[in-house]
């Protein structure tokens, strides 16, 4: 049963071999002329130097932590202290290089493709999108070898029965817990960093000095572009390489609690589906190509189609070899486990699907809420800032329904086969069928900023009208593409939630969190104000980053009047500098509250125990469960409502009247206060909720 | 040991008396100018109108849920069902009652506080905070009244036993739902209707005509000035009415439990507290009086002083003689007992005084928020909009603090006590505590609105600037009053909030409610998920009701340019009836989901079971639970970053170059983004969280 083990390094292996490949084909191509040449080089400067101080301050941070870790869990059990210990490097370091190997390249491919423009569309699109797709593929494949890794290398000499397996898999949580902790970071200073340039270059540039976007004039350009980098690719890579990892981790805990009936099979299935999903993503990677004509959506769209079918096709099939109960032990197990289980999977599937047209929804100005948004702005910036935000309250409600039905299926199904907690291991395997595509996805979010990278570079560098109209068809597919795979994050965060729910449960020894005991009601509450006061604490972040680069750009026009003339070049450097150090300032606070907040309500009421007989896990249970609900909705509010704000914007701007009237005005307004909300905040929040999960599976033994 | 019950009784009709009394005296005062009294008239009329109107909707939806839940109830249980029908009709039409006294005296205040203060502040003062005092003291002693009536007459002649007296107190729930609903529909309707008027009147008067705000030729004025009396006092006043009487009902079942220790005193002494508060409020009231010079806060606040001090002193009274165990049922118990509920009642006392602190710290000009979200306007409106949410969000952090340890204070003390299940009853009596000042804290912010009116009445009747600048001193004290309430309203909702979980509990018969299972999970799920969409409706509401407003007043203009001019009175009722029919009709669709989800949670959950065990009260207690921690923090948001902003517009104001400046601009659209959050979404979600629990407590029995 457990022949398809083999398939997990090969695709591994094969995944990292064919974006070495893809690199390889994006970094042959031209650079372009010498002007793009000293652009791509300038962001390359600052998305370096930015990258190199934030790995160190999150370095130090997360020595602390495993020293911290280690020492607590190794106090009763020195075995497991470093194991958990060794895991959390191994995960904080797995991650940090997936990141760095992201950046790496899109920071290349952006001019290429600037480049490959001038010459050819088709060029230019598959240049962005082999970019972006070996950061999909080698995040995703970091992920699983490392998490198969620690599972054969704790698991070597291990019995081959429940409780020991069971055993061998919590020691492994520290990876996740790694992997979070440097997502959370990287998204938060990544987060604030392109949101200050990006308010900063606007307010400053547009707003005070009336020069146009991405003018070479203004000294905050640069960084802007940079930004893009650091927050849309190595934000959005970090936090799927946590998701895939946190989850993967979770769903062994509950195959583990099957052993009886499917064997090690049960804890290997996630990581042999997650690695037929590789398979499918480079065939769907190898299609994709477009006509001069053709809209960039549909040709990303079409190899979407392909690794969706491929997935789904893989997914019966592993099933089909892996989810057979054992004979014996389970006499009522169903003859059909296997395509139930398989249902599950489709389920998880369907549910992605959901998440992404309802954020169409909300998000397209082809439908009611932006239209809605675009309307209000007739009455000025009040009325487009109540209508953008209701549409962000509104836009909770099907997500909700979607997830909420998607558990309640794929635990009926898992449920179904007979196998005693066969419905909760249905709900695990329907969060591995939606993150089934997960490199797929994440490549084509990737091609977003370098679209976006690229158009900025053609811009700067004064090339002509046709191509830069060509690059904007790119950079707005790169926007649909950002939006979409936002709605695909927080889907699986919340499909996940409930797993990780528990996997909690699992490794805490307890059966229930009852919110009716004061304890478990507080560890709730403070569930929902951390995830309140952590977006407060990332929305002001921005502001106080922004501030840091407007008086910057002040200066240099006023140091050097020259530079408005159009006869000295800015000081491109000092403004990236000054952003990198407040932006990096500014994310420690909410980071260290995220990680802070769980450990202060498990350790309280560790000691503070008021109902007779509750058990230590369960308060820090209720933080789990109610802080996830919340940070999941929260999220779905920031990033809806920003995107509407913002295609608000763009809809008034494509009507025949539309730029520079007092409705212009005030929908840029609202995309000013949407640009915190839906990439700084909301992506940040969908970390936190999954920081959460893995921090509670580390202090676990404690709360035992 | 139940000597003390005659003084409910007496408390409510003395309160009743003195408020008639109160309401005599200001009767009396001279109604002032013709003019005066013409202003006066018109938005009497537009009151009452709207009121009628109102309440013959809510008839009709009150009817149909009395017939459908006696129906349901009454299917198993016919006695139960028409108890429950009888109490929700009894709780609805006093409700209603109250409501209109209120509304009564306070639209007959305004214009003899705008008299008084052509003669003298302290008649002003007066006048307006003894209307108000009709409205505190009327509500409270209704409430009083209603619930002890109903207790007394469900209980005649049943056994004094512990089940016969708990099924006598969950027979009265129907009161609570009534009353909760009545206010949903009053706060929501009154809400939409008074910020509609409130946006619309300045959009159009001072933003597109030119004219100031309370300007005569403005046609939207009166419908404005109707707006805070529907809005502000009916609204706020059927949220305590629906408070206090929730909360009674709720400690009455958590007493009765505890009859073996207490006998029936125990179910008895939340009614004889709040009966106390009651004479302490009468005597608070009597002393406030001002001198010239003096300001009107210091009035107000030496009257609350004398209250607390005096409910303190009558609530350690009532426990001592009422909360002593009976000899020889409790050995465990300690000889200390009463003085430990005493200390519970103080721990909700200083919760209140937090909660009070708090909001003044986030909603005050001399403090960090509001200074920060005056310096963000400098940068223009996308800026201060940024500020004043994450203010909003961030004031989330400490009033959670403050409720997780007045919860677990009055738990540990009660639970000292020795008695069985003595820990749950003393979170009641934290929450008894924080009420006892209620009725006082409701004439605070009763004084609010008519201050508001009688400023506006002033200025449209055109007397002198000197009057005017005292009832400005006036009107500052009731902005400020009206945000304290806010505080208060959503700190008793989130303390009360554990003690209607554990009654729910009592109920349903459950003892337990486990997020890990999916059913509940989904039900938590769908509690946050009612609290968003239920804000994103209340929200939208006001901004269609607004466009309607808009649209009649351009429409005014133009068929009869003579009011611009200042020779032709406009049609005030027209606007006013308008708005009337657009708020009631979008009241509607917000209104029916906050009722309607907990029903289809409900029985859903009775059907679908997936999980072995689950029993039918489990996913809708989470939905309870956690909707109501969502909808207390949601509604923190909301009424604090509101009032944020709008002071912080006050505060640049205030400044010497402040008045027309961009930096005023920019504070100006942050104010009217605040309006619909803090006097629409924020107090409408009070009264969301508090009807959860009282239609979670009346769908019970269906339940078990």
């Amino acid at each position: 049963m457990l022949e398809l083990t083999f398939v997990i390094p090969i695709a591994g292996l094969a995944a990292i071999a064919f974006a070495g490949y893809l690199a390889w084909s994006v970094l042959k191509q031209p650079t372009g002329t010498d002007k793009m040449q000293e652009i791509g080089d300038a962001i390359r400067q600052g998305a370096r130097a930015f990258m190199k101080r934030q790995y160190s301050t999150i370095a130090i941070i997360a020595v602390i932590l495993a020293v911290v870790f280690a020492a607590s869990i190794g106090y009763s059990n020195p075995m497991l202290g470093l194991k958990t210990a060794l895991a959390f490097g191994l995960g904080s370091a797995f991650s940090a290089i997936s990141g760095y190997i992201g950046m790496h390249i899109s920071i290349r491919a952006n001019q290429r493709c600037a480049a490959a423009a001038t010459k050819s569309y088709n060029d230019a699109l598959r240049t962005a999108f082999r970019g972006g797709a070996v950061s999909g593929l080698a995040i995703v494949a970091m992920s699983l070898l490392g998490v198969s890794l620690l599972y054969f290398a704790y698991g070597w000499g291990q019995a081959d029965a429940k409780d020991a397996q069971t055993e061998v898999v919590l020691s492994m949580v520290g990876f996740g817990f790694g992997a979070s902790l440097v997502a959370l970071f990287a998204q938060l200073g990544g987060g604030i960093y392109t949101k200050a340039a990006d308010v900063g270059a606007d307010l400053v540039g547009k707003v005070e000095a009336g020069i146009p976007e991405d003018d070479p004039r203004n000294p905050a350009v640069v960084a802007d572009l940079v930004g893009d980098n650091v927050g849309d690719c190595a934000g959005r890579g970090a936090d799927l390489f946590e998701s895939t990892a946190a989850e993967n981790i979770g769903a062994m805990i509950l195959g583990a609690a099957l052993f009886p009936y499917f064997g090690a099979a049960g804890i290997i299935f996630p990581l042999v589906a997650r690695a037929f999903g590789l398979f499918a993503t480079i065939a769907g990677v190898l299609v994709v190509k477009t006509r001069e004509e053709e809209q960039p959506m549909a040709a990303l769209n079409r190899g979407y189609a392909l690794t969706t079918v491929l997935a789904a096709v893989f997914f019966a099939f592993a099933a089909y070899i892996m989810l057979q109960p054992m004979a014996g032990n389970t006499p009522t197990a169903s003859d059909l486990t296997w395509v139930l289980y398989f249902l599950c999977g489709v389920t998880g599937m369907i549910n992605s699907l959901a998440f992404v047209y309802i954020t169409q929804y909300y998000t397209e100005s082809r439908f009611r809420p932006v239209q809605e948004i675009a309307k209000a702005s007739e009455t000025g910036p009040g009325t487009n800032i109540i209508a953008g935000f209701s549409v962000g309250l509104e836009a909770t409600a099907l997500p909700a329904i979607a997830i909420a039905a998607s558990v309640l299926i794929s635990f009926k199904l898992g449920d179904m086969t007979g196998i005693p907690h066969g419905g909760l291991y249905g709900t695990a395997i329907a969060t591995m069928g939606m993150l089934a595509t997960c490199a797929y996805i994440l490549a084509m979010d990737t091609f977003g900023p370098i679209a976006d990278n690229a158009a900025g570079i053609v811009e700067m560098a004064g090339v002509s009208g046709d191509v830069r109209r060509q690059m904007d068809k790119l950079d707005a597919a790169g926007n649909t593409t950002k939006a979409l795979t936002k709605g695909y994050a927080v889907g699986s965060a919340a499909l996940a939630a409930f797993l990780l729910f528990s996997a909690y449960l699992e490794a805490t020894k307890i059966t229930s969190v009852d919110m009716a005991k004061p304890e478990v009601f507080i560890g709730g509450l403070a569930g929902v104000a951390l995830v309140f006061l952590f977006s407060a604490l990332a929305i002001r972040a921005v502001g106080k980053a922004a501030w840091s680069i407007i008086k910057d750009v002040r200066d240099q026009f006023k140091e050097h009047p020259e530079i408005m003339q159009g006869t000295m070049k800015p000081d491109y450097a000092r403004s990236v500098d000054i952003v990198t150090k407040t932006s990096l300032k500014q994310m420690i606070a909410p980071g260290l509250l995220a990680v802070l907040t769980p450990i202060c309500i498990g350790l309280i009421f560790r000691v503070v125990v008021i109902t007779p007989g509750l058990k230590a896990g369960e308060p820090l249970g209720a933080t789990l469960m109610v802080g996830t609900i919340a940070g999941v909705i929260l999220a779905l509010v920031l990033n809806t409502g920003g995107g509407a704000w913002d295609n608000a914007k763009k809809y008034i701007e494509s009507l025949p009247s539309g730029k520079g009237t007092a409705q212009h005005k005030a929908a840029v307004i609202g995309d000013t206060v949407g640009d915190p909300f839906k990439d700084t905040a909301g992506p940040s929040l969908h970390i936190l909720v999954k920081l959460l999960s893995t921090i509670t599976l580390v202090l676990a033994p404690l709360l035992v």
